[in-house]
């Protein structure tokens, strides 16, 4: 069965045209520290991030559904967004986001900086616009400086807000997990039953797409390999950015980093817990049922995987002026 | 003009039986750091400040109206509450609030202990109740393991969970503003116009409510004592506490501490900028107007009472289990 599927993963993939040949021989790795980050940019950009101003209402800021309190989740079935709409798909969370290949559960978008522009113009999400995100943040004294100081214009502009804001999320990595001082040869790290199932995670073929640094990321795979994955989500996944048939219900593998912290589970949230999506991954994707000790000790597992949490000092924003233009949460 | 108004100010306190009494000779005073804090307590305070999961929806926390990155306010007019319901009054800030001789714009709480359960069960702010509160944060081991190092007991409840918001509030203090250096002593701390906004604020009669170390906090008074005030919004102040007409629009007096950054202002959010808000009490309050350039003066010297905002790391909040009961944003 694991080779039969394992195959047919492959296929898949390669169709999409990502490169993911010999997926199944990409090993883990244990996750490491950010490095060339610009600090003047990424704490530009950490400011952006906790800033309602982004939003039409004043209210919702990129941490209110990538909370980093919360290992970068909202821990909701799917966001609430302006005016209390309810989001399309469960929020990814943003830690170690920068090691996806592509950005979004369908993902529409290349990168970081590119995925930043879309909550924030996303009627359904912050509900502002481009223009006015700019015209906000140049009314700000404290940000025209800042900017300056970063970018060297006086202008601010949605590539400037953008790329402060990927700059921050690079970050957002979460090294030294058990698991990975585990990897890196403290044998003590795990427990038997961790261990057990790391064990059943290669051999049952978990790991043919939770692969790589950040365990998931680096590929589309379908949801519903053995078995067809019923929901009452409208997402389509990559279908609805490419309209091809054969995308139906493909997925960006989400992160298994920090696996603990972003319930609920899957684009639709429908896993509750950890050992609901082990099973609803076995049927789906595997055509099996693990028993209840194997489900335990992948759980047990998948626990290990929570990394050190990025700790940083609130951001302190700077004040809008007389003339910065106010939210409209009510119109 | 002042001397009358400064009488009535008076009678107006006497009349609630607040302890007002020689109001116009108290002085201001600069912020003292927090002393006395327990420490464990206030950091698991800190936490259930900023944990969604006080909220029925699993959305809104404390710090989403009381935002410690925007001066402890959410800077709307009135705030957005559990799905999306128009709050009644503007937000008031956190900061220095443990100076308030009681909380709420109406004096509903006699302090941040007892302030602190009324948001979380408030259907219109995050909706939760406080039997759920207690069994929510129950379900969730990183929280029983806290509160029993800090509390001594296995059992969680409201009771503690006030408490320990409350501990961490106090911590919330500003100190050290240049208004403050030159209370201290540091004659170059103001600029000549600032100075001059500060005498403007002694003899035109503000400091007769916005006195103490919050310069505001300590006392009701009377929106409207010279005339009428005109407003959509539907809070009548401490009547709405009291039931009597004469406290019909008696509020609590703001602090002005950090008053740059706590826009829009008075009750109903009515005043977009500082230079609003001294017009708007000019007129109400003492019955005159400024000039362009008293108004200009009074706005400096206001801007010099920010004072250094509360550094700290965001906390990582303890995941839940999976017999957490889960938050029901659209029900």
């Amino acid at each position: 069965m694991k080779k039969t599927v394992g195959a047919f993963l492959l296929a898949c993939a390669v169709s999409l045209g990502v490169g993911t040949a010999g997926a199944e021989q990409k090993p883990v790795e244990p996750i490491v520290p950010a490095t060339g980050i610009n600090k003047e940019k990424a704490e530009l950009g950490k400011k952006l991030f906790f800033d309602p101003r982004l939003s039409k209402s004043g209210f919702i800021s990129c941490n209110s559904c990538h909370n980093l309190s919360r290992g970068g989740t909202d821990n909701l079935q799917t966001s609430i967004g302006h005016n209390w709409q309810r989001g399309p798909v469960n929020a990814p969370t943003v830690l170690n986001s920068g090691m996806n290949f592509v950005q979004f559960w369908n993902g529409r978008a290349k990168d970081l900086k590119e995925q930043a522009g879309g909550p924030i113009a996303n009627p359904g999400e912050m509900a502002l616009n481009h223009d006015l995100a700019e015209e906000v943040l140049q009314s700000i004294p404290g940000y025209v400086a800042e900017f300056k100081t970063v970018y060297g214009k006086d202008k601010i502009d949605i590539d400037q807000i953008t790329d402060a804001l990927a700059e921050f999320e690079k970050t957002l990595v979460t090294p030294n997990s058990r698991f990975d001082q585990w990897l890196q040869g403290d044998k003590e790290a795990l427990t038997v039953d961790e261990q057990a199932g790391y064990k059943l995670f290669q051999d049952s073929g978990c790991i043919s797409c939770h692969y790589g640094m950040a365990m998931g990321g680096g590929s589309f795979y379908k949801m519903g390999m053995a078995e067809e994955f019923k929901t009452d989500n409208p997402s389509q996944g990559r279908k609805d950015v490419t309209g091809k048939e054969e995308h139906h219900f493909m997925f960006k593998v989400p992160t298994l980093r920090n696996v603990e912290l972003t319930y609920p589970y899957f684009h639709d949230g429908s896993a509750r817990t950890l050992s609901q999506a082990v099973d609803t991954m076995a049927r789906y994707q595997l055509g099996k049922k693990f028993t209840e000790k194997e489900n335990a000790q992948l759980v047990a597992f998948l626990k290990t995987l929570t990394g050190e949490q990025p700790v940083f000092t609130i951001p302190i924003l700077p004040p809008s002026s007389d003339t910065t233009p106010r939210p409209e949460p009510f119109e």
